[in-house]
């Protein structure tokens, strides 16, 4: 099943301990990807917030991807179920988007 | 550049008139995603809305793609602008997901 | 996976054919009860809406659910997907309260 | 009476005092559960939130368990109360989901 | 039980029907004050709106008392339940204020 | 006239200082219910938040009436203006309910 | 007492008969004023709304003269009590602006 | 031109540093006042909010006397711009009002 | 004086009568820039909604501006008043963007 | 392509270190408005919050742009993606008003 994720990111604090949590959340997230959860993410503009497309078995699976992101006590997260559409083309997406 | 897209869809009568629009929309959304404008469309579930994955090269381009759409009188459209995130896996999302 | 559902009817006419028409949805609640779908249905007061609590392996087989309602054209629903708790009783609910 | 009841968990901060609170938390929600005010509890996936559904013979008797709970002064609750739907299955809930 | 119940009077339409539609919710409104259910009723100034204080035994009484009003399918209500308060002075409100 | 009165009660500490706070505030309210002032007061249950019926012969009564409360500056207060309605059947509230 | 008061003006309808409405408006706004009750009116720019302010003895005789204008049964009208403020200079305000 | 403006009074602190303060304010807002700017000032009853009538006669006037008022750090400010409305009886309100 | 307009537009039918009041539309737009109200005007993609750069001497003179557009009945329009930025670069806008 | 920017400035802190911090946010809105990002920028009266005009080429340059000013961390920032509107004047903005 996937979900659309919206995760906005409060207070990290600067410094040293906000890169090696921010590393640890990129870390973190490639390990989601290449178990298959995470598939996309992207940036809010001009904000600390991003949208991404998770990939769940089930919602006890995605609560638990979820939480296990260093960030996890930062984020306020809003999770919107998905179901088929007989429109979607199920494209892949373009490589990175070089503007 | 990428654009998330909700869609609601507002009332369209019924019977063949409504049928006949339906599958018109289907045709002019398959149009879009053969070039390349959708790509991914999930209905919300227990609702006429869906969310979608766009590609377009302009918001120009993209209000031309939607406002092309037979349904355009009756959608309430909102558009979410998306920027590249470094933590994207950009993994291509799983054929049509059999529950 | 367990879900929670608010759901607000909407105009349905007066006379017999609302009637028949609630008959109906009557009719299939009990068929979804008995496919396990629908468990509990409670009544908002003062209000035309519910909340229930659903079960579906999917999110697809969740809206094949609610969308066969005969009162689905008239219905506004929200879902709110539930994910396990570490505190929850998991009580059966007593049989119809009787105030 | 039913009540469907939505909890918020603000903070209550981290290390042995929040470990210990969330203990007395456990053990009191088991208590309430004994007493059979609370029957069912789930977590909103991927936020501090729950919603639960609670029986209790008045306000008075809801207001007094919910502000029971050791987590109280960092709860922000909202009480939704349900009356008897004629379609209510009265379907005991399936055991832990096990997705 | 005391209930805080808020009630938005939607289109009744005009003329006679109206008239008599009025004066049966007049009717009711005593019959369930006579019960016991409606205590006190306000007008909303400059709106067909009106708050009033009801006491019920359930919330399923008081459901029944609601939707027994003549008015209610064109009411929009919203309960608010009250639990006793320790500072309460529970005194009788004044006869009808005359300014 | 009468007014409907909400009040929210934000932080106000702990220990000691903060008991004798709630002491000095049930000291001022039955004070203003002597004077008339404050005729009824509920808790809206599971938060720290109230509904009264306060009656007052101009609204900057009301508002000295409201703060002169110890509890002023950490209330968040809502005023409802309430005019006669036809139907009220101005009944006495029973004594405090014992449900 | 003085009162600030907002109003959405919804449909009239058009020709001699909203005319006809707008006249008898005018008028009674007129009698509002000589009477004292009506003192300033302002129109939001762009909108069919308006921000008035009126003085009146109770929310009763407030409520009266709003609901004595012709346009009452198309106005949304919400009402702001107003309190003395100790810096009010209580300057009369110029003779209609001519910017 | 007159606007009218909604101030939120945000957290001044307490004890003589917040009397000087608001000492401060009143010479101020004095002083607007005898510039035209500032004309009428009412208190949000219950609320350390106010609403005041302001004239001036540009945009970037109103912005500078709003500014310039000692307490504009903490205020959270609304503006509502006022058009001249054909029904204005531009009535001089009553000297204080002595409810 | 700059304000921002955002305007919403509502129904306005189809065939011959809504072609001609959108040619109205257009040339009344085009007098009013020729008089130097309006500016800039852009399309919010993939919605009736217009925002636009306005200038005007007075509140008044931008109402009667607004309310002199043909589709003026079917607008929702809202104003917001701009103050002078020091950081402002005062740029002239691109011509025509051409994506 | 245009689009609308909206900036509300959090806290910034007072004294030398904010004066620097505003030196340095001039310094780089006028290299942006250099580079042709930045075009237009208006304060809100009575308020730390701004519109602006900006021009990028890809929403990736935008979020870049918008993310390399010092006040970054202190901003939250709403972005409204402008189409081309049919109707636009595009008439360049007149010198700072001096109204």
């Amino acid at each position: 099943m996937d979900f659309l994720v919206h995760m906005e990111v409060g207070s990290i604090g600067t410094g040293e301990d906000a890169n090696r949590l921010l590393k640890q959340e990129a870390d973190r997230a490639q390990e989601l990807a290449e178990m298959g959860l995470l598939r996309r993410l992207w940036r809010v503009p001009g904000r600390r917030e991003n949208w991404g497309i998770w990939t769940a078995k089930s919602i006890d699976e995605l609560h638990a991807a979820l939480s296990s992101l260093p960030l996890y006590p930062a984020l306020h997260i809003t999770i919107h179920p998905l179901a088929t559409h007989p429109n979607d083309p199920n494209l892949p997406l373009p490589a990175k988007s070089k503007d």
